[in-house]
């Protein structure tokens, strides 16, 4: 057995199951490998940050992690921005990444490049394997450490002799890592602080499952305090019969606004609200300065085991949850499509266990009060700020949950980062239904420039910050790698090509023009 | 002035003119500068492969190094893989990358990453300007560092508020590096050495050019030398009434046979041959075991002068140049394409002064042959292997020389990687013809599966190496950019829609069947 026959017998082992690809010469033992061993899905991407990205919204929804097979250095480097995104997610991935020959980095090929400093800015873990011999042992540690709490990067590279020498030894299964324990010394203090209009409950990360939320509801009934969630969180479960829990907005002004009244704040999962950016002569802290701010579990924690005690410690362990949305949408809206009836369209069309994945940026920021009666549904939003993190996410939430509806809310400037994902949905037969927000601009920077102080912008600056000259034809790009779509403006329209995109079994585009 | 302003103008007087952006929040008030500040062409880029491989082709064909505008460590990373090819092909490159501010960072915003660290594995000189005051001297220095022989990636970090503070000072330009001498005690040494067809004058970089290649042919016909260029050339100057030099193959078994008759090599600009890729039992040295190698002048080294002073020192300075090529191009071929007729039809359809910017990969193995008696023309090759160099490039080369027609031969794999470039082609109405060469599949591959030794691959390797199901429609992706094109399988509609796109202002794309 050589040594990339080892490390997929030990990622099969290990429970990795499905391995997002572009392989390349350095690779073909892997690819050998996966051919005649049996039992992992190799999902073909046609530029790697559909592959890390993949792997991403797979993590979120498997809650195990995916491979990913890349062409060294720069493979990896292609898909680097998707794994920071990840990486600030809290997903586990598991990169394999070739590498020449060990005889050959020296001769400095063209190929050849510092592959460990490529990926270590995105990493938690990196390794280089040695020898075939210890491939198997390598990966199954790979595999353990992209499963600490909350799901960890690592890049395993794989040297082409290392797997192709003989000598590999499959690796058996490790014990998952259990996450950290909560603060039990803060509860005290969280139950005190947690009292009354002006104190807070900000979760993050695993904090926002049904059951989670369930109990964050509780302790709200009875302490009276608030929830909010993250601006960005990495699945938040949601709809009818499910606690409601806002998000700390996007605009600096308007976060530092909700945040005002909170004078006490208990964090579980989440972190401290900081800005975005920073802006000239504003504050990157978003609560009040006396605000008095609480760590009961970070987001290494067992967040469910300080959700539990916190309900327990406050005495609501028999009251029933605050904040429980009522099933329920908007009425029928009509006519061209503005932000409101937009956001009405879609909560009207949301099906039941649909996984949302929000790239929105600003089109979307309305989303939230309209959708959240619809039917259950989980929503994924971009944790690291990287655009184009929607359309190769999809794909991953595809692959993890083949009976749910992947419904994709993404503006056009971030769909066309990584534009390549329709083709592996096409290949895929993934049921995808993907709306692009055609505004035509970065509209974000729009408005960032005036919060920078630039007023009164030119037509340079306003011409690197527009998409039209020419318009992307969306319709036409998605039949380009052979996904179907149409194009709409008005509430009507977009209605009836939800429910075309919804009821077909594969991937289809809707450019919604706004 | 702000730190943003004095960088505008200390890259004006530097002599930077051009840059080739996608800006975020943090890059505002650069985007702001450059709005009021007349004199920079700023060139959108959808993703910022095609920015950094714009600077690539923009360097090679002005000669001087462009700017690139990227948002934070993310963009950047989607930059890296075009950054590594400029790396390899020595091609002078200003990277601006826009920082959180200074007191931003601590706070690990969503977009915080290790800059610096993305930046250096494909970076000579990395360095993030800490105050306003400084930006103008860093910005100078780092123009220089970009023109250092034969030109380096130079990744200059700016945080936002040493962009928005007051107190920048603009810096006059500073003096373009001189290369390092040739190493003159080997002229002698390798004087001896060239002598008969067992002797080979290998050639790279800027050894490449009309007037050098002149003096490579005159060294030819006086010494019985042979001559030869690397694999990948950055730029090489070809066609009627210029020195032919073939190129080291890249298969590894057709590269073995072609060196092994030279017992005696003498490098200038060039390295010494080794495999793209190491193979199970095959050699990566791919010169004979007993070659004499001999290196006049290194990549940093003053090519022009080597070549004058050997010219000199074998007595061939009034010898006329062996192997120039006459004009003449192959007969009109006619039917149905194939690899020989494909090359027939660009060679006939090469228009006088073109800038090639070849990434065929597998299809373009046979070009060479056939198109070098074509009008005068110049030739890019992709020199880091990282595939999707060739649109970014192409948008480069174009806007470096708006007088040439730019015809850009490109695998459909490696087209794929950066194919948002047609979106910048179509808005700056780039004077660019594209071939599509629509194999559909990774065809290389398909060769490295058997050298690796994988002499049968099964249905999973195969679909890992496939581009088929769905097919590539090209030219629905480029209407839906804005880029006009058309779809050929014939002798006769290449050659048609060939004079279609050179005949066009504009880009225009043909999708050739093979």
């Amino acid at each position: 057995m050589n040594g990339a026959e080892s490390l997929v017998h030990t990622l099969l082992a290990n429970g990795v199951e499905v391995c997002f690809t572009n392989p390349g010469t350095s690779e073909m033992h892997f690819v050998a490998a996966l051919d005649h061993i049996p039992g992992m899905r190799s999902v073909l991407a046609l530029q790697e940050g559909v592959a890390t990205g993949a792997a991403d919204g797979y993590y979120r929804m498997a809650g195990k992690p995916a491979s990913t097979l890349l062409h060294l250095g720069p493979g990896l480097a292609n898909g680097l921005s998707n794994l920071h995104n990840a990486k600030k997610a809290g997903s586990g991935i598991v990169n394999i990444i070739g590498e020449h020959a060990s005889t050959h980095i020296e001769l400095d090929a063209p190929l050849t490049s510092d592959i460990e400093g490529i990926a270590r800015p995105v990493s938690h873990w990196v390794r280089t394997s040695d020898t075939a011999g210890t491939v198997g042992k390598d990966a199954a540690e790979a595999v353990q450490a992209s499963m600490v709490t909350p799901g960890q990067i690592v890049s395993l590279i794989l040297p082409s002799d290392t797997a192709w020498n003989d000598g590999g030894v499959p690796h058996e299964a490790l014990d998952a890592p259990t996450p950290a324990a909560f603060d039990k010394a803060a509860l005290a203090q969280a139950v005190e602080v947690l009292d009354g209009p002006d104190s807070l409950l900000l979760l993050g990360g695993g904090a926002l499952t049904e059951s989670n939320l369930e109990l964050a509801g509780q302790i709200a009934a009875k302490t009276g305090c608030k929830l909010l969630s993250e601006w960005s969180n990495a699945r938040l479960e949601r709809g009818a019969g499910r606690v409601v829990i806002g998000r700390v907005p996007y605009p600096i002004d308007i976060a530092l606004k909700v945040l005002e009244p909170y004078k006490r704040i208990v964090l579980i999962g989440a972190r401290a609200p900081i800005g975005f950016f920073a802006y000239p002569g504003k504050p990157a802290i978003l609560t009040r300065d006396d605000a008095e701010i609480l760590t009961l579990a970070d987001a290494a924690a067992d967040l469910t085991g300080a959700l539990v005690a916190l309900t327990e410690a406050t005495g609501a362990s028999d009251t029933p949850p605050a904040h429980v949305a009522e099933a329920g949408v908007p009425e029928r809206p009509t006519g061209p499509l503005d932000l409101d009836r937009l956001a009405q369209v879609i909560a009207r069309g949301i099906p039941e266990d649909a996984i949302v994945v929000d790239e929105s940026v600003t089109t979307g920021r309305a989303f939230f009060p309209f959708t959240k009666g619809a039917p259950k549904h989980t929503w994924l939003n971009n944790c690291g700020g990287s655009i184009g993190y929607s359309l190769p996410a999809a794909v991953g939430a595809a692959v993890a949950c083949p009976d749910r509806k992947v419904l994709t809310l993404t503006g056009d400037g971030s769909a066309m980062y990584t534009v390549q994902a329709l083709w592996t949905m096409a290949r895929e037969n993934l049921d995808v239904t993907i709306l692009i927000f055609a505004n035509r601009s970065y509209q974000i920077l729009r408005g960032e420039l005036t919060n920078v102080g630039v007023g009164n912008p030119g037509p340079r600056a306003i011409d690197m910050l527009s998409l039209d000259r020419p318009d992307l034809k969306w319709v036409h790009m998605a039949q380009s790698m052979g996904v179907e779509g149409c194009q709409v403006a008005t509430c009507e329209d977009l209605e009836a090509a939800m429910e075309t995109g919804l009821a077909s079994p594969g991937p289809y585009l809707i450019q919604v023009d706004l």
